[in-house]
């Protein structure tokens, strides 16, 4: 089955949609409702759902509860993701004490830097750890996914060693776009670039 | 002329790529080696181009120089973009510490919080300031984007408040989606979500 990317990014919206009107009390859930949450139309949300099964019935709504499992499922959200940081400067740090990964199932488990000023140091639970250890640290702690916080020019070195130790997911916070193979899934957090496709918006504002 | 989001949200990757390409002391650059760099399609870059012009020659390739200078006056890059930020908490404070925006032409003017806590008290240049000074501080600074830092519960008041307030541009780091009306634009920072939307393609890895 091959589902379009732009797909995929929004699944993850579905959820948090999904799971916020749960805590409001609703089980079932219409199309119409869930695109006035998320700003789209019925019709892209049915036709989203529509590449994983039939979800609804006609006139009827989404289950919630059940829809919700689906995804969480489609998505992988049902178990652990271990995660390394690399590079622990303000951001670094900020990402590690963020308490908003654990409830969605993400552990960071292991912190590295290359400075000697911050090795030894201790980060939320994790005492900081050399570059030297992350290879070991990959395998032993089934790390899948690594978070890369380090200055731009240091981070495609960084990169190219989490793939070269077997990380398939990059979460990269360094203002640039890195290079990676194919296979490796990256995503950039990156608040200047989302500034930039703003101001496109605001400039006749 | 109406660009579809999609390519607005690319135009700065490709005003990075190209600053980086100018960086490197290249002249020209060919829409293969632009592709090359932001893992896209030639035909990609040029139909995402086209809708603002004709800025190559057919096998010369494009002026760096001159396709950056159209780029960034076409994103509205070419002047000062003021922001203040509501939530001065840990990622509050390293957004304000963070260098990357200043370079760009963004700087942070105004910081708010709604705790005695923090009003009143410095980070990096600013004194946090009651919520009251809000409306007064945009008018009077200048301020077009609000950036939110707030937690989860506060962020679509605060939000209310700066659409209010004459604000048309918001960059919410707070993990939910809030509504913002017709004619606001929004950028969403959230980790969890881009994680989220990796773990489907990692969980058969």
């Amino acid at each position: 089955m091959d589902v379009p990317e732009v797909v995929v990014l929004r699944l993850p919206l579905y959820v948090r949609a999904l799971t916020q009107l749960q805590r409001e009390g609703a089980e079932v859930v219409s199309s119409h409702q869930l695109g006035g949450r998320l700003q789209m139309t019925p019709a892209q949300i049915r036709k989203d759902l529509s590449y994983f099964g039939r979800f609804g019935k006609q006139g009827r709504g989404y289950n919630i509860e059940f829809l919700l499992d689906e995804l969480r499922d489609i998505l992988g959200l049902t178990r652990e993701w271990r995660a390394c940081l690399i590079g622990v400067g303000r951001l670094g740090r900020a990402i590690i004490n963020y308490t908003g990964f654990a409830p969605e199932g993400f552990s960071i488990v292991a912190a590295f830097d290359s400075s000697q000023r911050h090795i030894g140091t201790t980060v939320g639970d994790l005492t900081v750890r050399p570059m030297e250890d992350l290879s070991h640290a990959i395998s032993d702690q089934r790390v899948t996914i690594g978070i890369v916080a380090v200055p731009a020019v240091q981070a495609q070195s960084v990169i190219d060693t989490l793939v070269e130790n077997g990380i398939h997911g990059i979460l990269n916070y360094a203002p640039v776009a890195p290079h990676v193979p194919m296979g490796i899934v990256m995503r950039n957090i990156d608040p200047v670039i989302s500034l930039q496709s703003m101001t496109f918006y605001l400039k006749d504002a």
